[in-house]
């Protein structure tokens, strides 16, 4: 298969590219860097340093032989001769989109960060469509989005659309969106643009509803340090397993927003990997657009913080948690119960969020924590943009 | 009041502005004149020459005793500084927000046109947010919306909410969206952004998700043929009703796309005013984000037909209608039941899409045919763009 991986370059895109290129797949890359500029704007960087583009994909092809496809272009969606190009000469069979801005609190920092995300985001994945249509009209489309566009609703969560009774009739429609920051937002415009597209055009899309991704190493990361994916524990792009681990590293609490009641679907980097595999091996029908849920388990941050601990405690070390004034603006207390059974249903083999699985990524963090940079942790964007 | 109109240049932004100048409020306009551009892009104009803003300005000034307060600054949303220096200055009790690419064909003419419409709209909407946050947190936002980002579900359209009962429990969530373009889309992002902003930031905002409007004149344009709106009857800008006048009054057939089942929601343009008058007195308290349905009668373009039909007849003129193959992709037979009981409550009274309107109307145009640029009418852009 010819598979093009859209923000290969980040956190889940360059893990993704590995494996799929490891399975024999013809893997090409874009990036437009952004990560990279946000992370020099914001001063803040991944754990382990990364490798440029270059010595990134000469690492993975010096290391398995036989030597692997995978090339990589630079640019950017906003700039349509250039997808147009990408999709005109590579004709990819699937194209895993994960190119947006995915920092909800970079998104809420300010207008600028909020119009960056926006228009990266909504303009950059229609002159995906756009492209598609024009290039490559059977390819299948796979979008990174987000559980967050559901909200927290105080009915069931299911997978994109919703059968609705009301005043004695029904439809089945796209289930209602409550995004939790602009970022979330945009990833709600997103989905009408791109299921408007496959019933208007006949494009066939699946559009992944991820839930807060954790971990740091895949089976491809480990082989060399040139092959490192972005792990991040900061404030911009540090989700909250990740920023667990680092401050239970450094022996420093883990800071719970708010009262730490919120809850939250989390699945481990291989299993977004695992269910990307799925979701090729299962591309939706022609004019179809699929969503399917992409999480493993649903955690309180609370509960999140305790197994931490435990795994402390189990280390012979001591933790602590500590609470924040929430800089987000979220429901501190709210229903929660949201569907995966379409991945379920597909095999998905869950990894657990493990004592044993947090006991190893701090073992390992601790080793490298001259690397942590401290001050980069703490929020110090607010939801009320003042 | 001071009230700030985006897109005063528009078929609906001048004549709102000039009734509300009339009414004693300071009216300020700003417009990018994208319509205009528009226009000259695909060769289309409005029926009746429409004057610079300066000369609709002066004309409406001189007419007015005591001289009205209106003043116009020519700029673009998409300029941050511009709007928030508009916004500085000001600091309106209303914003009315008419500032959108309005046209759905257009917005499916190609990649540059989505991209535009999309750009224009959805940013420009969130630079306005973020300018009103920063500099006039209290203002009333009053945005026009479509009906079309509900699409035609097989259940009620409510007003923005609905109430779902779903496995024995209950919400009252987002009316799902299901738009008819990347106009339509483009709206329905618009009010994602602007409900987020209202419950995230305390904005206060009404979104009025308005139907197809129809008409020629208000009692302000009739007064001087300088103080003209933007009438359009061609493929780009002209709806259906307005487009039936043009073809009843040149003596050619009313064409129809599809089976002509389709069933809209429709308003006169001086109801448009009312309404807008009516979310003036009756603004949103802090944090709510209100949405009202702005329409009066619901109809079948085949009814639509028959009225203009029978008008003919009254006129003692011949009409015909003609069917053509549907350019749009839209359901040709559907369920369509939409409320607009929150502007009958605050008491809108109808005019109705009468015989004597509908002939009052053709014989005004046949006094004009001359100006009637026939090859403009009949649809060029496909909605499966080929």
């Amino acid at each position: 298969m010819k598979i093009l991986i859209i923000g290969g370059d980040g956190y889940l895109g360059w893990p993704t590219a590995m494996h799929l290129s490891n399975k024999g797949h013809k893997v090409h890359l874009i990036d437009n860097f952004s990560k990279r500029n946000i992370e020099n704007e914001n001063g803040i960087k991944p754990l382990y340093q990364i490798e440029t583009m270059k010595n990134r994909i000469d690492a993975w092809q010096k290391l398995k032989k036989p030597k692997k496809k995978m090339s990589f272009s630079f640019g950017d969606l906003l700039n349509h001769r250039f997808i147009y190009n990408e999709l005109k000469n590579l004709k990819p069979d699937h194209i895993i989109h994960y190119g947006e801005q995915p920092s909800a609190p970079y998104s809420m920092a300010g207008r600028h960060q909020a119009e960056f995300t926006q228009k990266n985001n909504i303009i950059g994945n229609l002159n995906l469509i756009f492209g598609i249509k024009k290039y490559c009209p059977n390819a299948h489309i796979i979008k990174l989005g987000t559980m967050g566009s559901y909200g927290t609703p105080n009915i069931d969560i299911e997978e994109g659309f919703i059968d609705i009774k009301y005043k004695g009739r029904k439809d089945v429609v796209q289930y209602p969106f409550k995004p939790h920051s602009f970022y979330h937002c945009s990833k709600a415009a997103d989905s009408i643009n791109l299921y408007f597209a496959c019933r208007t055009w006949g494009l066939k899309a699946t559009d992944l509803n991820q839930g807060v991704v954790y971990g740091i190493d895949t089976p491809e990361t480990i082989l060399s340090k040139y092959l490192n994916t972005s792990f991040h524990y900061d404030h911009i792009f540090g989700t909250v397993i990740n920023r667990f681990l680092v401050q239970a590293a450094i022996n420093k609490p883990l800071t719970i927003y708010g009262k730490g009641e919120q809850v939250r679907t989390f699945l481990n980097i291989n299993d977004t990997i695992q269910c990307i595999e799925l979701a090729i091996k299962n591309p939706p029908k022609t004019g179809e657009y699929k969503v399917r849920n992409q999480f493993t388990e649903t955690f309180s941050i609370n509960q999140i913080a305790e197994l931490v601990l435990k795994a402390l405690k189990d280390l012979g070390l001591k933790g602590k948690v500590k609470y924040l004034k929430n800089p987000r603006t979220e429901m501190a207390n709210h229903y929660y119960k949201a569907s995966n059974k379409s991945f379920m249903k597909l095999g998905l083999k869950k990894r657990k969020l493990s004592i044993s699985f947090l006991k190893e990524n701090i073992l390992q963090i601790i080793n490298y924590k001259n690397l942590v940079d401290q001050k980069t942790i703490n929020p110090s964007i607010n939801w009320k943009n003042k």
